[in-house]
């Protein structure tokens, strides 16, 4: 099914006020999740709606949440998303952030008691249209192990930092921190389709290519995949987001963060309040010039575009580049749903009451 | 050669001495020197000095250098090296951090007209020692290809997020955003060995396992090594090191660094000034009380550190727990120089008119 952007948000926004939340919040939440489907990155949009919702019954995501600063300095910020919606609670903090940045040049704020963020892009994407420099990072269920470890204490953890930049796209930099996304997996799975070596490991920390061996015991690798190729890196920066997402807000970090889907429930000794985010923004003026700032980053955009190639078809990809790509073709020609999702938003428009998706 | 800590200090603060370098930033460019010949970090200590000196005799390195602030709000700055070393222009700009931190919560450096900063752990550690969250990148000599291209653009551009924690050693990340550091290719070019493929590309753009490659137009590779293990996102960290460090400061930066070694010389067509480093901390009671984040820290390390592993030899290595047990081993048992180091540090001694070194 092929669905046009206002289609698709639309329905989006229904199914978010049918679970009660305010126009102002599903209006948000919608904008976090479209921009992610528009962006290509089809993992973190729309197909995860049912999963929100089911964690909404069973009362872990609070639809009417009481967002809160419970601490902060001029420039430091924790937050408390009452159980809420990653999707508002982290548009919540990075505007604290942006206008603490406007003030005193930059912001920082740790989030506590979220959930699920969306897309990082989004977020850091927030502090570039300020001419900011956005951070954005978020914990999440453990899946990955660490170096030397067979045991899933990480989650795929991901960072971002986007710039602005002046006749170009802005530079967005957003990516987990394991060797592979576990939205990739999920593709492999629904093809029948292998998995290259070092994405995976089974219970026995052997690789495998198996991409089921998650159920089995596996888990995903960090970024690196092995010691020798710097898997100890990719386990350093995934730490680092758990770290400043989570031991700094209070919220529950490692094996503790509660997984994502309803069918597993969170750890009973929890260390904190929900999952985590870490949300920055830095005033480029609080530095340099904003237009010597991005005539610079133009230089440095249009240096790397043309440099020499491997391979004569295959030009560098500058970070950001591919999503801005997506996005303009979806905008125009609409956003493709595959059948299993499809079917899944029809299913919860049912059961919701909200009026059916169709092309 | 094994020599002492307390004789390798005095001997190094002659040599910057002889170079004309003040008696204060003598004592601080060597105590950055120390901590890496102390914490096993072989390739970034006093095996650095004779490139230093060669820098200096080429006038591309300032011993007298006028560090000043050019611009800056409540939490931001950009600081002016004027050529000098980076060992004393990077603490110059962490204390400039620090104190922002202190009235505000959070500071954040741009460095620019620098030069090697030794390990960017030393620069993370300023901030723990205060109860701060440390962040320390720089930029260096382009020897990194960027995914699909065989162009070395980037530098091992390393990032340092470090952390203070109660009982146990601060958690100090602090890694090069290569797949493997330049230096682990310098101990296989001297031993006669090969490196695993993964490391690096020959001019062609084919894995090679010849640690010599670089020499004949080959390249490092990002983190992730190719793009199906996730190098896009090695060569998007090492951008944001890039963007952060230079493009934001107005140092030079991707192919137009400076290189580090004295016989190439520096692109006639320069894009900013000297190397950059980006610098900042964050108080971590701008969050929580100190007291809960090392508490929590703590769990978080304990947790880690008793994960189910692989092999029942091979903990989990929290990070920086291997360079505080070499620092520990080497401030009693004395610090081991190779052959070659020994010989051109007394060579340097000679040519200077310092004390030799002895064991």
């Amino acid at each position: 099914m092929i669905v046009s952007e206002s289609t698709l948000r639309a329905f989006t926004q229904n199914i978010f006020l049918a679970m009660g939340c305010s126009q102002e919040h599903a209006i948000l939440a919608t904008d976090v999740l479209l921009l992610s489907d528009l962006r290509g990155i089809d993992s973190h949009g729309v197909a995860r709606l049912t999963g929100y919702v089911r964690l909404w019954e069973k009362q872990r995501i609070n639809a009417t949440p009481d967002i809160k600063i419970v601490h902060e300095t001029p420039t430091t910020a924790t937050v408390d998303g009452d159980g809420g919606l990653g999707l508002v609670v982290a548009p919540f903090a990075m505007r604290i952030a942006i206008e603490k940045a406007e003030k005193y040049g930059s912001g920082w704020v740790s989030v506590r008691n979220s959930n699920h963020f969306g897309i990082a892009g989004y977020h850091g994407l927030m502090a570039v249209e300020k001419d900011m420099i956005g951070f954005a990072m978020t914990n999440a269920s453990p899946l990955v192990a660490p170096t030397f470890s067979n045991e899933r204490l990480l989650g795929t953890n991901p960072m971002c930092y986007a710039f602005p930049a002046g006749k170009y796209p802005p530079v967005i930099v957003d990516m987990a921190t394991s060797a592979a996304a576990n939205g990739k997996l999920e593709i492999a799975q629904r093809l029948g389709k292998q998995v290259p070596e070092g994405w995976i490991q089974d219970k026995q920390g052997n690789y495998t290519t198996d991409p089921h061996a998650l159920k089995t015991g596996g888990s995903l690798l960090p970024l690196g995949s092995d010691r020798e190729h710097g898997s100890h890196k990719g386990f350093g920066l995934s730490a680092t987001v758990d770290i400043l997402s989570a031991v700094l807000s209070g919220a529950n970090y490692g094996p503790w963060v509660p997984p994502f889907v309803a069918f597993l429930d969170p750890p009973n000794d929890p260390v904190g309040q929900g999952i985590g985010h870490f949300l920055g923004a830095m005033r480029v003026d609080g530095f340099r010039p904003v237009d010597e700032f991005k005539s610079h980053l133009d230089n440095w955009i249009e240096r790397f575009k043309s440099a020499s190639t491997i391979d004569a078809d295959q030009k560098v990809i500058i970070p950001g580049e591919p999503e801005l790509e997506a996005q303009a073709d979806r905008l125009t020609n609409g956003i493709p749903l595959v059948d299993a999702v499809a079917n899944d938003l029809n299913e919860l428009a049912k059961k919701l009451g909200v009026e059916a998706l169709s092309a």
